[in-house]
């Protein structure tokens, strides 16, 4: 289909084509797409400024006809033969650039969408009452982040130090966190903006949804524990957050949607995707150190994107381009779907084993976990995000 | 003191020089510092394009040796007869400019440092509970707010719609917020960054911090109520916050510092301020369509802001130039101290007597809310904040 020799089921054949941001020595970042093993240099192959900025904003807010178009006309640079000669000298081994953040990250949102996480939480912070709190099956429950802490995949992760409180110290204490957590999530980047005071329906999602990426919500569940009453986690999570570096475009992802959970109650007409289902088949893989540990299944979640940017935005908050919300931790009901160590080693108390003998509870310094993703594709083929990669670094 | 003829008692003297971003009809916004009732075009009279820029972000960048070397450039054009000529063209009539938003915000943190307000409204929303949390003593609890729909005075105010359910309901209703209420707060300014992974301590407070604004935090009781066990404040706060366009430089507050009020238990070594009192004797004032309704005393905040940014900052999240951080509510202990109509109503209970008979519980369409400041400046001078208004437009 293809006139470039793409490695056998690469993610990144010509129906995929995410973008990201990239350099090379002495060069400024740029925006590149994605194809097989190489990186077509964009700014250069379009001599487009808006994909010599450094960062995908600028496109993202031409809207949807321009990321259409766009789409198109790589579609035909790629499997058109005649293209070959003035495309080819634009492509560069992935290999050899370095990536970047790919977008400017305006606000962050990360939502609390699947039912099993949210459950399994519920138990281990408030054992006394009910998984589920009474607004769940409602409402999409999230909460701002800190956006200037967004980085991309790859960047240290430096354990936080913090107070925490455990239940049997009288006062809190000072420290690196013990409880060093990650959260498997998927991300929406928003290109095109709404006005303030204007909501933006299910119908709408895709018109303002560019692209999806990888989110690693790093988390240190003992600052969180502590701090999060009455008003929600704040530095048990705002020191880091990654994002994978390729933005895969929601319009590779048509092969990939299916209906999403059937939901009891039936949510408020505002929330209702019955004629706009964006469920999406995306499977996760998290890694400790290069083993497979977990493989979260994202079709799963109770609340599609589609109706959390619906509840994000149904009280007239306004959108800017650049805007990423999350889904939040991604968890199936078998143990080793589970996007969280909190969860995989249940709150500490039953440590999770791995393939050389010793276990883990959280995450010790040098540990390296990524998370990767695929998607089913058009005729077979498969979508690949990529992967969002962190080592973790001792408390300076 | 100044060759200009300044109002009586005028808060915007030579030892104030706010700075904020204007516009005429036809000219782009640009830097203004307000002297009297004038504005003094900053672009124009220093030719430096760094005041051109729509935005106090590129000057706050620059840190604190060019603000203070700014800060005296200015005092001197004021002071000084033999730089009447040079600068009086630059100056016009405040009443002839419009306003804007003085800041890019980069991440908005909200806090609750009101030991009043924060006790009123755990008697409100957790009946059943002691008033404050058991971490609220120890360390200034914050959230993120959105950036993104921070806007400038004068920005109408929507009544946002969202899910509430009333004690007395089965199943959560959708509809115009019935109780929508402000937030009288005092918002910091970040004009120097800080890295990735390391601290902020108190004794950088000044080095950090680029000024101060009036913040109204409006708030729809009833989203927030049903939304926010376990993440905390979302859409009920999400739909606006307005600041005042006028930017209070820290440097012209060294007369209105206090000793913040004593603090039991003593907090964890990174928050002790002892040699970095940063209490401050702000007073605010409330209006309701022109009435006086509150006097909240800035100066008896529990956590002051320099300990509010050690905080959230000592886990290793970084700072961005036009990172804006809120007080959270002013409230004193007497009724008309109360920095919320929550609190001055006693949530909706105790309605609020009005000088023409009426009473109110939480905003009506129509309503106008004013909130205004003041502190001391130096040789009985007076620092003025100016005002951060919005009118409440209904639903559409």
């Amino acid at each position: 289909m293809s006139w470039l020799d793409l490695p056998a089921g690469t993610g990144f054949g010509p129906e995929n084509l995410p973008f990201g941001v990239f350099s090379t020595p002495g060069t400024a970042p740029r925006t590149g797409v994605a194809i097989g093993d190489s990186v077509l240099d964009l700014a250069a192959a379009t001599a487009d400024p808006v994909h010599a900025t450094g960062s995908l904003n600028a496109f993202m807010a031409q809207g949807p006809q321009a990321w259409a178009a766009l789409r198109q006309q790589l579609t035909r640079w790629f499997t058109d033969q005649r293209h070959r000669g003035s495309v080819e000298p634009h492509l560069m081994p992935r290999a050899d650039v370095t990536m970047h953040l790919p977008v400017e990250v305006a606000d962050y949102v990360d939502f609390y969408s699947s039912e099993t996480h949210a459950a399994n939480l519920g138990r281990m912070f408030r054992p006394d009452s009910e998984p589920l709190t009474p607004n769940w099956k409602h409402l999409p429950i999230g909460y701002h982040g800190r956006a200037g802490t967004v980085q991309v995949s790859g960047t240290p992760v430096v354990r936080p130090a913090g107070q925490r409180r455990a239940p049997t110290d009288e006062a809190p204490t000072f420290g690196p966190s013990q409880r060093l957590d990650i959260e498997a999530e998927v991300g929406f980047v928003v290109g095109t903006p709404s006005a303030l005071g204007t909501r933006v329906p299910v119908e709408d999602f895709a018109d303002h949804v560019f692209g999806v990426c990888l989110v690693n919500d790093w988390s240190a569940r003992d600052l969180q524990a502590w701090e999060y009453v009455p008003l929600g986690p704040f530095l048990g999570k705002s020191f880091l957050t990654s994002v994978s570096p390729w933005v895969v475009p929601l319009a590779a992802l048509e092969s990939a949607r299916v209906a999403p959970p059937a939901r009891d109650p039936q949510p408020l007409p505002y929330l209702d995707d019955g004629a706009h289902p964006w469920g999406l088949d995306i499977t996760l893989e998290v890694r400790l150190n290069g083993e497979l540990i977990s493989c979260p299944p994202f079709r799963e979640l109770y609340w599609t994107a589609a109706q959390q940017l619906a509840h994000m935005t149904v009280n007239g908050a306004s959108l800017r381009t650049g805007d990423l919300f999350a889904s939040g931790t991604v968890s199936g009901p078998a143990r080793d779907q589970r996007g969280s160590f909190i969860e995989l080693s249940w709150g500490g108390k039953e440590p999770l084993p791995l393939a050389d003998g010793s276990t883990r509870t959280f995450l010790q310094d040098g540990d390296v976990v990524s998370i990767s993703a695929t998607a089913p594709g058009p005729d077979g083929t498969r979508i690949s995000f990529g992967e969002v990669t962190g080592r973790v670094e001792p408390t300076p």
